[in-house]
């Protein structure tokens, strides 16, 4: 049976070993375990009831157990996307009420529309435009408002609506008098022990021990009679399958939601995706299929009344360590939430809500990474003025302003460092032929009457003006006059049509100075450029020379006396 | 006396010669007399009296030339910023109204502001992300734009409010029948005077010719009883000087036509100034002195209640073809308006508005550059593309829009080239230490379990990924294994913390699987980087290499055997 490559389950599934079954079983049930207490964590987060953090652990796995090419990554609700969602769709929509999860829904639907797109037309490259710093800056960040959200749920006080990690820190700060003791306890009690168990081994599933412990208490003590909110009827049974077409007006007021979270939760799938793959080998993850496979997995949350989720960090993390080989652990976490679904409901009347918070808290907090901060400030200080800025953008503007403006930023830095490209003057070692950068080298001669050029970057648009103003401030500088400028073009990695007009320019008002320009060490397809443009055949063979030691024997002899062949300007038109 | 480096008229006036005076005189006069008819048909086109254009030729020109590096650059007012007023005012004003004309001042204030700004935060080289293909096609669009504004005064037919070039033109076209015979007929015989004379001698003041015959026709046949519409009253003497600082509200409606302005004008200004400066070379045009002096003059406009103005092509050309050798001569212009509004202003109350049409006309033609567009066609497509899409975006979504548009796409294909950057796999010519590459030469000989690959570019975040799914391929496409990786870095420009660290990974990869890798011809700040980074030290110096044939030597023998000293791993910490 040949495999699919639009599916990639075919390519696993009929040649699925016996001796994959055990660490796939261990790893589906350990992750199904996990799922329970995260997901209702995360719904809540998301402003959801916590039920549906369970429905969006049902079909979302399935479909990407199908489509996915990880064969570790486990899916489902995620802190970042849940907050995100908690953003968008709060910002239109009364918490609690049916049109809040209809809107979740239809944000999920919008996310996983976005990512299949974006995958059948091939866009997975756009994830490279995320650089370390700003991840980095930008996860940080986002944990921290995240663990803010929180501290409602955890102190058991309203702190009103907020709508700003400044506004939530105030609020929660000025209200820590009148925190419920008891709720205060669980939450900090739940945080500890979570904290402790995973010191002893990391493999227990501790959140549900946790959760487990909280629910006995609650139930023993009767702690919501003393003002501990607990989670309440939880409806039994399967998610309805349920389709609703957005109208325009929703897609409007959800699209920049959306897009945020289509970009943040591709990024974090791939990024997960990749890692572990590369501790295996035995497959590889493709961009575009992930792409199109998270996408397929957030239109199965549109379906169940889940909430956009994405290749989590955590849970994949365990998954891989637990063993699972192929995506049929994903298979069996799903089933067994399926079976909790079904049976098991009642058993989180009494979960307290701190409880949930503080498995939040926890997992978020090993996401500020200060370790990184401080390594980039030692290493290459832009980075880390980067990672800082998106930091700050992220906290104080928000989290969907704050990716933004960090890619802008990462992107403006590159465009800046295009625009004023590093380039050297260059003299030779006496006695070799080797030529190298004056300021850098001592004991480097000049050549009378020869200016070398070194230009590290493309020639575009956006540098060529810079070059030209270089080269003239060069010139100048030279006390006696230059009849010959030799431009080692090796770093000079392609020339756009500006470049070649700028360049003609330039060839012209030297021509008339009687001053010659010789290109050496010229790569393929800028000669082919050169060649295009007619700039060439103007000025001939010696236009180009191989190296500068080349050039610098072209000045006093012309090319059909020199001994060796001129393989520079052979060239594959 | 010595020069005030921020004051530029302190350079050349007390330095002047007498012998500059003629050319200054004449270039002066000449400006002077283009610049009645077309001011009084620019401000036409931004929706003000005619009297406003004169304004905006007064106090806009002294302050450019003491503040303006250019030594002939005409400023005043401009096509492009006339029409980007009439919309931007336009949008938010009645024409005709004193609110109008105050807003114009205001915009030319908000305008002289940024562009005063600007310049003191040295954002000059801004203007270089502006690629010659995304101006030529906003010129052309824009000079269309212009020209269809200009077809109810050309028909003699309220055309009513239209917003688009589409709406003006399907207006006029259904209007043709309705058109004024003797307003047409002006229209039409203006523009083919003014082209007829200009075949004759380019330094005929056409336009004045134009405007003086139509007056004396007017007048003679009293042709504004006949439906032709004429300037009528216009008020004598100088503008008042006015001040007003704009409300918050009105810099909230103003502010995104205002940058716009301010970088069309600039782009214009610095553009003519460059060219113009080029073919003198005695004094050096500053991109920052510029946005100063251009900045400066549009708040001159704001104080004479005039508009928006630029350094404007045609009348620039005439003063430097004129014999313009300082700015003498602007202050010349100037006077010769400063006169024109005190005694002559009843001249043109007989002049049909058609004619001032048609002198815009013909102006405007002239930028439609079709030539460009076919050059770049066969020269490079992507580049023709570019020009392409702008012009669209102009034509159909606006000329604020369209400028924006451009930028943002030549950037986009910029970044995405950065990621997706040239490299080649290369191969020794036999019995030599040259290498090149395998695809473009013949008969390279490959050196068995040795790889060399080139990369042409800086590596960065948006890259790495690629180059090491490219290494990777390169690697697999081997049949033999490969113990030694040579990476040419001769175009490795800069590298960012993200390509550390994924250099980092790589290099630890690759040791697990007893593959070495060798950098050559790294240029020196790539080094610093690498350094800094740590890499180094852990490598150690047979890391680097002069270049690949030194690699290929450093294979079999270690660096302390050989004779020849590494100067490539020397560097300047």
């Amino acid at each position: 049976m040949s495999s699919l490559r639009w599916l990639p389950i075919t390519d696993w599934l009929p040649n699925y070993r016996k001796n994959w079954l055990p660490g796939d079983l261990t790893a589906g049930l350990t992750v199904g375990i996990m799922l329970i207490p995260q997901g209702m964590a995360y719904a809540l987060l998301a402003g959801l009831p916590p039920i549906h953090g369970l429905y969006a652990a049902t079909l979302p796995l399935i479909l990407y157990a199908m489509l996915g090419t990880s064969r570790q990554l486990a899916v489902g609700p995620v802190a970042m996307d849940s907050m995100l969602t908690a953003l968008g769709v709060g910002a239109i929509a009364v918490v609690g009420t049916s049109n809040y999860l209809m809107l979740a829904a239809i944000l999920a639907l919008l996310v996983g529309v976005i990512q299949l797109s974006a995958g059948l037309f091939r866009l997975g490259f756009l994830v490279d435009l995320l650089s370390r710093p700003v991840i980095s800056g930008f996860t940080s960040a986002a944990a921290l408002i995240i663990a803010s959200s929180q501290l409602r749920h955890l102190l058991g006080v309203d702190l009103g609506k907020t709508t700003s990690f400044l506004e939530t820190m105030t609020a929660a700060i000025g209200n820590v008098g009148k925190a419920n003791g008891y709720t205060l306890a669980l939450g900090i009690g739940g945080m500890l022990l979570i904290l402790g168990l995973r010191k002893i081994n990391r493999k227990i599933p501790a959140p549900l021990f946790v959760v487990g412990g909280a629910v006995l208490l609650a139930w023993g003590f009767g702690l919501n009679a003393l003002g501990v909110k607990i989670v309440g009827d939880i409806p039994a049974g399967l998610p309805a399958l349920q389709f609703q077409l957005p109208t325009m007006a929703q897609i409007g007021l959800l699209f920049p939601t959306a897009l945020a979270i289509a970009l943040v939760s591709f990024m974090e799938t791939i990024g997960v995706g990749m890692a572990v793959q590369r501790r295996h080998g035995n497959y590889k993850v493709i961009p575009n299929q992930e792409l199109i496979a998270v996408g397929a997995s957030n239109i199965g949350n549109a379906l169940v009344g889940g909430y956009p989720g994405a290749g989590g960090f955590s849970r994949t993390a365990v998954n891989d360590q637990a063993g699972a080989n192929t995506q049929l652990a994903a298979l069996i976490s799903a089933g067994l939430i399926v079976l909790t679904l079904l049976f098991l409901t009642p058993l989180f009347y009494f979960l307290p809500q701190a409880v949930l918070a503080s498995i939040i808290m926890v997992a978020v907090f090993g996401l500020v990474d200060v370790k990184e901060a401080r390594r980039l400030w030692s290493l290459d200080r832009n980075d880390f003025w980067m990672l800082a800025a998106t930091f700050m953008a992220t906290l104080f503007l928000g989290i969907q302003l704050g990716i933004g403006i960090g890619v802008a930023l990462s992107l403006a830095v590159h465009i800046y460092r295009g625009m004023r490209p590093h380039l050297a003057i260059l003299g030779r070692l006496p006695g070799t032929g080797v030529y190298r950068n004056v300021n850098r080298f001592t004991e480097l001669e000049t050549i009378p009457g020869v200016l070398i050029l070194r230009f590290d970057g493309p020639l575009f648009f956006a540098n060529v003006g810079y070059f030209r103003e270089q080269l003239a401030t060069a010139l100048r500088q030279r006390e006696k006059p230059v009849s010959t400028i030799i431009l080692n073009a090796e770093g000079i990695s392609s020339m756009d049509s500006t470049a070649t007009d700028s360049l003609r320019d330039l060839l012209e008002e030297l021509s008339n100075k009687d001053t010659k320009l010789i290109m050496a060490g010229v790569i393929g397809p800028v000669r082919d450029t050169l060649f295009h443009s007619g700039i060439t055949e103007k000025m001939g063979a010696e236009f180009f020379a191989f190296d500068v030691a080349d050039a610098v024997a072209l000045i006093n002899q012309p090319l059909h006396l020199r001994p060796r062949p001129e393989h520079a300007t052979q060239c594959n038109q």
